[in-house]
C-alpha cells in the first residue's frame, strides 16, 4: 500500500487534493454489502495532531453527508474554514495537542475516496452510475482498512453527526473491540419515512436535469447543476429549524423596500436558499449525492439486528456520549432517544444530553457552549480511563 | 356579463371543462396589487345547493394551492372525487340542503379562471410568464366581482385551509361587511421563512427543467413535466406529519422482499411520492404554481396593517372559527394562535380550536369527526343568529 498526493488526471479543477491518500484493498478487497467488491481503491483523508507511541489516542471523525476530510483546515476547493474548525484544533474540545484526529473521505464520496467520480480501473472511465451501490456499512469497512494501514488497533473515540453519527453506530455494533468510545451527535439507528422521503425528492431532482445524462455526466463534459442545486435547497432548509429561519431571515426583503411582483429572490431566504444551491455544486458531485443519500437511507441498525436495537450493541464495553438537539426536527431527540435505551437495555456505558439550541440540525456544526462544554467532560472522563495523559 | 362553458378551444386536452364560467370586470376591471388591472376575464366556479330567497345562506368555499373549484363532484381530469366531498353535500358539514355552496378556481388557477395558462386577449395567445403576479387580495378581489354578478350581498361564510384560509382571512380583513362568519383552517396570517424556502425550491425545480421555455413552454409545445414533479414532491412532504409518514409508509419496501441496491424506488413512501408528482402534472400547470406560491409568499397581513394584525381586524362585526391541527408542521397552531390573539383584541367572536389528528396539514381534508363536529355545531349557531331555518 503506497501513500500518495491525489493525482492532478483524476480532478475536474486539474489540481491535486492536498493532504494524503491511500490505495486499499489491493490484497484484501473490500467486500461491499451489494456483493461487489472493491479492490486497490483509493481512500483521502486528513489528519490533525500526532499519534502517541501506544496508538492509544487515535480519534475518528465521522463525515456527514457534505462533508468531507477537511475538518479542521481551509476547503481546497471553496476556502471556507474547515467544517469543524470549532471543534478541532490546539485547545479546543478535540484537542490536537491530546489527540491524534483522522478524517477520510467516505467511500461514494467526491473527494477523492473511491465514488462514482473516481476512475473505474477495469474500464479507465469514470465510473458514474457503474460505482456499487454502498451502504454505511461500507463506509466502516473501508475505514477500517485504513486504520489497518495506519497500524491502529483501536479508537479511543469515534465521532460524528448525522451520517456521520450512523458511522459511529455502525462502528460500535460492528466492530465493538475497535472503539473505546462512541460519541453519535443528532443521528438515528435508521433513516425515518420522512427522511427517505426529502432525500428522493433530492435524487429526482438530480435525475430530471437532462445534464444528468443517465448518470454519465462526466463522459459527455455536461453537469447537472440545476438539478443538483434544487437537491441542495430541499435539503438545507431540513437542516435549519423554523425558528431559526425566522430569526435570520424572517420575512426579511433582499436589497430591495418592496416586493416586486416577480420571480426573483425578493426576499432574503430566497437569496440564501439559492446562494446555497449555487456554491454547492461547485464543490459537490451529483452521483456522490446519490450514493450517500442512497446509504443513509438504507441504514437500519435496528432491521439488521431482527427488530431489536439492543442486539446491536449486546456485551458492548464501549463508553458512549449520545447527543440530541432540541430544534433538530430531521434526526429529533426521539431518534437519539431510542439509542440510548437500546443501549440501557444491555447495560451499556452511555451518557445522553439532549441540549438546548434554537439552530436545527446543523446545531452540532455551530457555535453550542452546552454542547462543547458536555462532550469536554465525557471526553477527558473517557481519556482517563484510557489512561492518557492530559494535554501541554 | 354573460355565464358561458367554457370553450373547447381554450383547453389543453380540447375537451370543455364542466360547470360555470363568466366573464367579469368587463364594464369594471380588476385593479391587481401590483397595479395591472385584469378586463373581461374569466371566472371557472361550481356551485352546490340552492340560494334562498333572501340570499343569505351562501358559503363561499375558498380553495388551497392545488385545489380547484370542483369541491364535491369527480374531478374532470383526474375523475377522482371531490376534494371536499367529506365535508359539502346533503347531510354533511357543509349541508347542501341547507347552504349554496359556491367554490371560485382562484385567479392565476389553470382550471378556467385567468391565469398563466389561459389567453391574453391582447395577443390572443396563452398568457404565460406575461401574466401579471397576483396576490391573495387579487383572488379575493376577483371573487367579490363573481358574487356581485351573483347579486350576493353578504355570505353566510366563508371558509377554507390553507392557502384557502388566507383568502378568508383576506376577505374578513378587506370585506368586513360582506362576511357573517369566517372559517380560517390551518393558516396564517403570513407566510413564515420556512414556508418561503419551501414554496422557493419548488419553483427552482420548475424553472430549472429546460422544458419551461422560460415560462413560454405552451407556445412551444412542451411542458416542463419533471420539474412540476420534484415541486409537488418536496411541497407533499410537508403536507404530512412524520408520524403519518411512518404509519402510512414506515420504511416497508415496494413489492420487493429486500433493497435493491440501485435507485429504484425500493421503499413505499418513494413509490408513493413519485406517484404524486407523476399524476400532478397531468392535472397542474406550472406556471399556475409559480404564481399561486408567489401570491402565498407575498401573504402578510400583520405587515400590511403596520405590523399589528389586530388593525386588520378592527370593528368586524363577523364571527370566526379557527381551526388548527395538533401535527400540521406547515401552518403550526402557533400561527392560528397568532391570529386567535389579534382577534380577542379587538373583542370580536371568536372561537378557537385546535384538533388533535396524526395527519398534519392535510388533516382538514381527510376524516376528522372532531373536526366535522366542532365545525357543525359553529355553523349551526351562526345560522341560528343569520336566522337561516334548519335543514329538512
Amino acid at each position: 500500500m503506497t501513500v500518495t498526493q491525489s493525482r492532478a488526471t483524476e480532478r475536474k479543477d486539474a489540481r491535486p487534493l492536498p493532504g494524503h491518500r491511500v490505495r486499499l484493498g489491493a490484497d484484501r478487497p473490500l467486500r461491499l454489502d451489494c456483493g461487489a467488491e472493491l479492490h486497490d481503491f483509493p481512500v483521502a483523508y486528513q489528519t490533525y495532531g500526532s499519534l502517541n507511541r501506544d496508538k492509544s489516542n487515535a480519534v475518528l471523525v465521522c463525515h456527514a453527508l457534505t462533508g468531507d476530510q477537511f475538518v479542521a483546515e481551509p476547503h481546497p476547493v471553496t476556502g471556507k474554514s474547515g467544517w469543524w474548525d470549532l471543534m478541532v484544533g490546539p485547545g479546543k474540545t478535540l484537542d490536537t495537542e491530546r489527540y491524534f484526529i483522522i478524517c477520510a473521505n467516505i467511500v461514494g464520496g467526491c473527494m477523492g475516496t473511491a465514488g462514482p467520480k473516481e476512475i473505474d480501473p477495469a474500464t479507465n472511465k469514470r465510473w458514474g452510475v457503474d460505482f456499487p451501490v454502498i451502504t454505511i456499512g461500507d463506509m466502516v469497512g473501508a475505514q477500517t482498512l485504513l486504520l489497518d494501514h495506519l497500524g491502529i488497533e483501536q479508537l479511543f473515540v469515534v465521532i460524528g453527526g448525522s451520517l456521520g453519527g450512523m458511522q459511529v453506530l455502525q462502528w460500535a455494533a460492528a466492530f465493538p473491540e475497535r472503539v473505546f468510545a462512541a460519541v453519535p451527535i443528532a443521528a438515528a439507528a435508521h433513516h425515518s419515512a420522512q427522511n427517505i422521503a426529502f432525500h428522493e425528492v433530492g435524487r429526482q431532482a438530480i435525475m430530471a436535469d437532462p445534464d444528468w445524462c443517465g448518470g454519465d455526466y462526466e463522459n459527455n463534459g455536461k453537469h447537472p447543476h440545476r438539478g443538483l442545486a434544487v437537491a441542495r435547497m430541499a435539503a438545507h432548509i431540513t437542516y435549519l429549524s423554523e425558528p431559526a429561519l425566522h430569526r435570520k431571515f424572517g420575512r426579511r426583503l433582499q436589497d430591495r423596500k418592496a416586493v416586486t411582483y416577480g420571480f426573483d429572490a425578493d426576499f432574503q431566504v430566497e437569496s440564501y436558499l439559492r446562494h446555497q444551491g449555487i456554491t454547492f455544486v461547485d464543490r459537490f458531485d451529483a452521483n456522490s449525492y446519490l450514493y450517500i443519500t442512497r446509504a443513509m437511507d438504507y441504514f437500519d441498525l435496528t432491521g439488521e439486528h431482527g427488530g431489536v436495537l439492543a442486539n446491536a450493541f449486546r456485551g458492548t464495553k464501549t463508553r458512549f456520549c449520545v447527543f440530541s438537539f432540541t430544534s433538530d426536527w430531521l434526526f429529533p431527540t426521539e431518534e437519539s432517544r431510542k439509542i440510548v435505551h437500546a443501549l440501557n437495555a444491555v447495560a451499556a456505558n452511555v451518557s445522553f444530553v439532549e441540549i438546548e439550541s434554537e439552530d436545527g440540525h446543523d446545531s452540532f456544526l455551530l457555535e453550542a457552549p452546552e454542547f462543547h462544554r458536555v462532550l469536554n467532560g465525557f471526553l477527558n472522563g473517557a481519556a482517563e480511563h484510557r489512561g492518557l495523559p492530559r494535554a501541554g
